[in-house]
């Protein structure tokens, strides 16, 4: 879904609707709480300690890479949260941030505010511990012995960081997988979370959504023979066809039969076929291909497993039922659901929020008006902006 | 989708609403013009000699294989031609037929009255001319070899069978696949057609179907080392995962969000996962991995690859335009979705009825209101029977 961005067009404040929200003075004046705590988007690395997994396992140490932006203040409440999608990463602001329109000086996730952190989701690949990182004890990966990984478990060990940091209230904003961790701060953490937003995310994935977007792509990875079982990093393969085959699959899960006929229609393709002698290709096909294939160099296919596993199994409701986890909310909740999003579909999501405002949540549902299905919260920069900016404000 | 039959319960002539629509005495009084045409429903071979391919190649001869019921009567214009489905066969009444609710003694089809055809596919694999059928020059199998089939193709070799069979005029229904090919007969053969009946099917496959119905499944098989460039036959393989895969990709496009919702839920599976030791499965994915592994037994990866390529290619416009090719029909239409379908949308099937009608075509459109999505057509037996019993009542 990173390969979706649009400009990193940054709105200057001159091109706000309305006024400037809080004065810089108050920052100028209010120095940091920590001051040593990195505010310039770099990646940095977090030891956890040891760390027990919610669906059992424990490792003596596990690591997350992270980003900030913007400066904490001497309460520590001033944290905005941002949770990426499932093969995105902490670079979620500044230069080829994949919500950079959104995040910035003036924009709706304002830096001059708030202090922005954006953590790699543990279980992943680009720096935050995952079955590709080495198991001091044997010194090889742990591949498939990395303990399952659950969304539970990446927001605990997102709050280990964050109180690490001086945190002590934040906003929650994610999207799809980042929306399901949005709604676990708000659910399992009311103490820390000020609101939270979760877009095109439910409380749990429907079985079209594991069918397509999981389960095809972890079938696809592990029939592959150079999976080995998940050892490929000992034995020097990669099951690169499987995890290609896999993204594959998951793309046609963020664009919506809409933004299809619009983007590719029955146009035929501009790149060769992967096997030309079997006629002409369409225009889609091309672009599956050229997913497919770019992900095999960017991510690893365990991780993709842990993810994909991770936001299956998610329920916000598992263990208690979804009434007595939604009514530990107590923090205004903003559901944001896209109209063409198949994967998480917005009656769902509208349907999420009415039950919490039923409980007596202060929740409200916005929609985004997108052909472009599930991967509109990367793209439709305006109406994100429009449907954010007046709920950040009125915290 | 041949997976999913109903109880094959005939209904008999006492059940039905109306008057029994022909008597028997015309056909006792009136005998097949071509009395050695078999009636039995036993599968039998015809020789077609050569054949050329619409998009490039021919070969010295291709056999079908196909069955029929009923009788043909003198004039040879009582046939009804039954086109299967993707991985379907011309079993289609009788014991294990997959249409049996609809074909038989005074059901909709009534074989006391039509002389019923199905054939299978050319480029299939059960029996007719295929990428598995045996090159006599080479005496191994075509492969990759074989000529890219299309839906034109198909019903090519299905006229050469029917005229001579001694068929004049035809009634084509068929669903999905089945559905393109009476498309075709009633455009590109209107001297034969009488009427046709495509179901669950438009004038062509859109880019959303051809992502997770085709390509993804082909990648899948491709992918598969075991494919072998498609020589797996001479080399002793089989592309077991890749095929399975494919079929679990398909079987997605066959359902629908509310079928899935209804039917599986976030239930656990009841069958042992894939992987045991990656945690808990989802009864959807129990469900794709069993009907994976069925197909793998009885069907063969290249035709598969034939058969979904043939689908997306076909385009009832090719050549010179929509409006030139349905201006050839001079055949009644009735043209029917499904209500929940993804695969082949409602909304497209009723814009091209339209489009039929505005250009003075007998064309309707009628829809099935379930949510077993494109699958419906193998399903709903009393909505299907309602539908099509006025419309061939009528001819």
């Amino acid at each position: 879904m990173i390969g979706s961005r649009a400009p990193a067009t940054l709105r200057s404040d001159s091109s706000r609707d309305g006024p400037i929200r809080r004065s810089h003075l108050a920052i100028v004046g209010d120095p940091p709480r920590y001051p040593d705590v990195p505010t310039d988007g770099e990646l940095r690395l977090f030891a956890c300690g040891r760390f027990a997994f919610e669906l059992g396992g424990a490792l003596p140490e596990v690591t997350l890479a992270y980003r900030t932006w913007g400066q904490l203040n001497a309460a520590g409440d001033n944290a905005v949260v941002v949770l990426h999608a499932l093969t995105g990463d902490s670079l979620a602001a500044g230069p080829g941030g994949w919500w950079a329109p959104i995040i910035g000086p003036g924009a709706a996730v304002d830096t001059e505010q708030a202090f922005v952190v954006c953590v790699n989701v543990l279980g992943g690949c680009t720096g935050s511990s995952g079955p590709a990182s080495i198991d001091p004890l044997t010194r090889r990966p742990y591949a498939m012995r990395f303990p399952l990984v659950s969304i539970g478990d990446m927001v605990n060990a997102q709050r280990l960081l964050l109180e690490s940091l001086g945190v002590t209230r934040l906003v929650a904003i994610g999207g799809s997988i980042g929306g399901l961790q949005a709604l676990e701060w708000a659910t399992r953490h009311p103490d820390m979370v000020a609101a939270a937003v979760p877009i095109a995310s439910t409380g749990a994935l429907g079985p079209m959504g594991i069918a397509v977007h999981g389960e095809l792509g972890r079938r696809a990875i592990m029939a592959d023979p150079d999976w080995r079982g998940g050892e490929y990093q000992s034995e020097g393969t990669f099951p690169a066809a499987g995890l290609a085959t896999a993204r594959m699959a998951a793309m046609t899960t963020y664009h919506s039969r809409e933004s299809m006929a619009m983007r590719f229609d029955r146009n035929p393709a501009s790149r060769p076929d992967t096997y030309p002698a079997f006629g002409p290709t369409f225009d889609i096909e091309g672009y599956l291909h050229h997913h497919g294939d770019k992900l095999v160099r960017r991510f690893d296919a365990n991780s993709y497993l842990y993810l994909t596993r991770a936001m299956d199994l998610y329920d916000v409701g598992r263990d208690e039922g979804e009434e007595k986890w939604l009514s530990q909310v107590t923090a205004p909740i903003l559901m944001v659901g896209i109209r063409t999003d198949w994967l998480f579909p917005p009656d769902e999501i509208e349907a999420l929020a009415d039950r919490m405002a039923a409980l007596g949540i202060d929740a409200t549902y916005e929609e985004i008006d997108s052909p472009h299905g599930h991967d509109a919260f990367l793209k439709e920069w305006d109406q994100l902006d429009a449907i954010l900016t007046p709920f950040l404000d009125r915290l």
